[in-house]
């Protein structure tokens, strides 16, 4: 490339950093204020992360018509090429974990304010902490280009594997034991279920990061979750 | 572009068109096995589908080390760009549907053969049967830019919608009535849960066919399901 064009390139790669860490930290946010929203029983928290969900899309939006304009104006080679992809594929994932943050927030309506039912679930904030933090440092990975990072936040993931399957017993004990407390359970579990996919898809960034720093793929853990609980 | 330079382009296309249907072919391949695995307590045919989504996830990474070398061969321009994006976008949907069909089959073996327990999701397998199709009209409407079907395909989410609410009241009412098969109706409603993701899925595919093909956004419906059981 020419050199202005390298400079422009640069400048644009700068924006798409931007962006994307800009929308990591709308996404740890929407995942705290959720489970604030639920532990304080706040209506008005949890709509306000619902709300702010339509940022994060938006800003997904804006990133894919950036790539588009990139690849059209810049015509980056191989390398860059794969780097402004891999940042497409990013945003995708980072755009996903604010919808489970929101769908967290949606069911904060649905579970009504009984300290008993809330009980069982102390476990949440914390597992939603780690989640979180897998989130921050997962971008933190990507920006810095940082494998070993990425290693630390693949790794982490199995903490919340173990909470979610502490909660999944915790819960099914606590809705044999107050049946009538079942329908509340039921959207607690999937709450569990949400942040225990928000470390999942933290955790394919991480991949994706030491992918594209190392040129190797890390060992296959067959994560995705769902059969988590057994 | 130069005439070769089309001709080779055009091929690419096909290729990736190809490979996109392949992929949605076995994705829903896929629902239909985890169906008839849990129905019928197939642990093997359960398992098949667990080990055929690596095939679903290895077209995905073909798709995109092809879209990367059609990017930096071809050379593309805008329209031709973005429907290779597009490609790219729908491969990682299509992907995200493969997986909920895994995380169903991974569920099977969890479900003990309790004629009494499966009894309150006979709407389980019709409700999956709607998502399938949900997902081969949203698949072949992206094959013929067919933004009518692709209107369909949006209209129909609401059905899987309200059967999702259905079998999550019955479920629940089970739950409570009996208490012994809480742990099973909970793999059941994560079941359902995944059934409903994959509808949602299917919208997203037709609502990125709407718009490539009418330049269009369709009304925002404000999905995602968490909060679909209300």
């Amino acid at each position: 490339m020419a050199e202005h064009t390298i400079k422009a390139f640069d400048e644009d790669i700068d924006r798409l950093r931007g962006l994307i860490a800009e929308m990591g930290g709308r996404a740890e946010a929407a995942i705290e204020s959720a489970m604030t929203a639920l532990q304080r029983q706040d209506l008005v928290l949890a709509a306000q992360v619902v709300a702010d969900d339509k940022r994060i899309d938006a800003i997904e939006a804006e990133v894919e018509k950036l790539v588009i304009q990139v690849i059209a104006l810049r015509a980056p080679m191989a390398n860059d090429l794969r780097d402004v992809i891999a940042a497409l594929k990013i945003v995708g994932v980072v755009e996903r974990i604010g919808d489970y943050a929101k769908n967290i927030a949606k069911r904060v309506p649905q579970i009504t304010a009984n300290q008993r039912t809330l009980e069982p679930v102390s476990l949440l904030p914390s597992m939603a902490q780690v989640a979180s933090e897998m989130v921050h440092d997962a971008l933190n990975a990507f920006a810095a280009r940082d494998a070993d990072l990425a290693v630390a936040v693949v790794e982490r993931d199995t903490v919340v594997d173990d909470f979610y399957n502490s909660v999944f017993r915790t819960l099914v004990t606590y809705m044999v034991e107050n049946p009538k407390t079942i329908s509340e359970c039921a959207h607690l579990l999937f709450i569990a279920k949400n942040i225990e996919r928000i470390g999942d898809h933290a955790t394919n960034v991480a991949e994706m990061v030491y992918y594209a720093a190392t040129g190797q793929t890390l060992p296959d853990r067959d994560r995705g979750g769902a059969a988590a609980e057994e």
